[in-house]
C-alpha cells in the first residue's frame, strides 16, 4: 500500500542478446502521470567469499570489458533456472578458482543496480574448502590472488577493490570472521 | 600489459533510449579467440551522504520499478556532462532532498554493475547542511527519512537496506564520523 509504487500500463522487450535482457514498460506514476522505465531483466547471481584452506580469502583478478580494466573481485556467477543458489554458488566456486566448499552459508542479499536492473545477488560464506582439479570456465581469464583478510579490507578502504559486491562481501567476511 | 585484457575488434549501439544506451561489441580474448560483450554506456553517477543538521543522516525512500519495491538509499543522481561531479553532487542534493551543503568531501569511486555496465559512483560526504525551499525533481517521488548514523549502520548489518551505493556509503560515514 505504498504512496510511491508505480504500475505497469504496457511492457515492451526492446532487446534479447546472449547476455542482455532490455525491457521498457510504460508506468503511472504516484500522481496519476505516466511516464517509462528501462530496464535489464537479470537471472540475479551469487557471490562467494571463498576461506582457502590457509585462512586467506580467495580474490580473483579478471578483465572487466565495460570498465576497460582489470577487477579484483570475490567470484561469482549468474543464477541457472534449473539450480539451487546453493548449487550454483558451488559450482562457480569451482569453476572459478577450482575449489569444493565442504560448508556454504547465505550471508546477505544485495541488489547492485536498482536504476536500471532487477538483478539481485546473495552473497555465501565459503568453508572447508578443498582443492579440485577443475578450473575450465569456457571464455573466462581469472587470476586466483588469495589475500589475508585484513589486507582485503584494507584495500577498501583504500580504494583499490572498487566492485561493489566485493566490497560488501569482504565488510561482511570482517564482520562474521574477525 | 595485462595478460587478461580484451581488446575491441568492432562495435555496435543496440538500443539509445531515454536512460539506456545499449552496446555490443566483438572482442579478441586473451587466447586469440573471439567473444561479444554486450553492455550500458552510462554517464556515471554521485551518491551523497548528507549529515543533516541534527546530526542524523539524510537517507531517502523510493520505488524503484526494476525491483518492484520501495528501497532505501542515499541520494543520488547522474553526471551531467556539463557539470563538475561536484555541482552534480550538490544539484542533486538540493533537488532530492532540499538541502544547500557548506562542504563535499570526495569519498570514495566504486563501480556497481561492471559484468554490463560502465558506471561509476564517486560517493561525497555532505556536511553544513541548510534547508532551503526547492524538492523539486519531476518524475521523481522521494520520501526523507532522517536516520541515526548508528541505526543506518543496524540497517545494513540486518539486511533492511539492499542498495549496494546506500550499504557502501553508510559504511563510510561510519568509518568517517563514528
Amino acid at each position: 500500500m505504498s504512496s510511491l509504487k508505480e504500475t505497469r500500463l504496457s511492457t515492451e522487450r526492446i532487446y534479447k542478446g546472449r547476455l542482455l535482457d532490455v525491457w521498457k514498460d510504460k508506468v503511472e506514476l504516484p500522481d496519476g502521470k505516466s511516464s517509462y522505465r528501462e530496464f535489464i531483466k537479470h537471472p540475479g547471481a551469487v557471490v562467494i567469499i571463498p576461506v582457502l584452506p590457509d585462512g586467506k580469502i580467495g580474490l580473483i583478478r579478471q578483465y572487466r570489458y565495460p570498465m576497460g580494466m582489470e577487477q579484483i573481485e570475490l567470484p561469482a556467477g549468474k543464477l541457472d533456472e534449473s539450480e539451487s543458489h546453493l548449487v550454483t554458488a558451488g559450482r562457480e566456486l569451482e569453476e572459478e578458482i577450482g575449489y569444493k566448499a565442504g560448508s556454504l552459508t547465505e550471508v546477505t542479499e544485495i541488489h547492485p543496480c536498482i536504476g536500471y536492473s532487477d538483478e539481485r545477488m546473495w552473497i555465501y560464506l565459503a568453508e572447508q574448502l578443498e582443492v579440485t582439479k577443475t578450473n575450465t570456465d569456457q571464455d573466462e581469464f581469472i587470476e586466483l590472488m588469495p589475500t589475508e583478510l585484513e589486507e582485503a579490507v584494507e584495500m577498501v578502504w583504500s580504494g583499490k577493490i572498487t566492485d561493489v559486491k566485493t566490497i560488501i562481501g569482504i565488510l561482511w567476511a570482517h564482520r562474521l570472521l574477525h
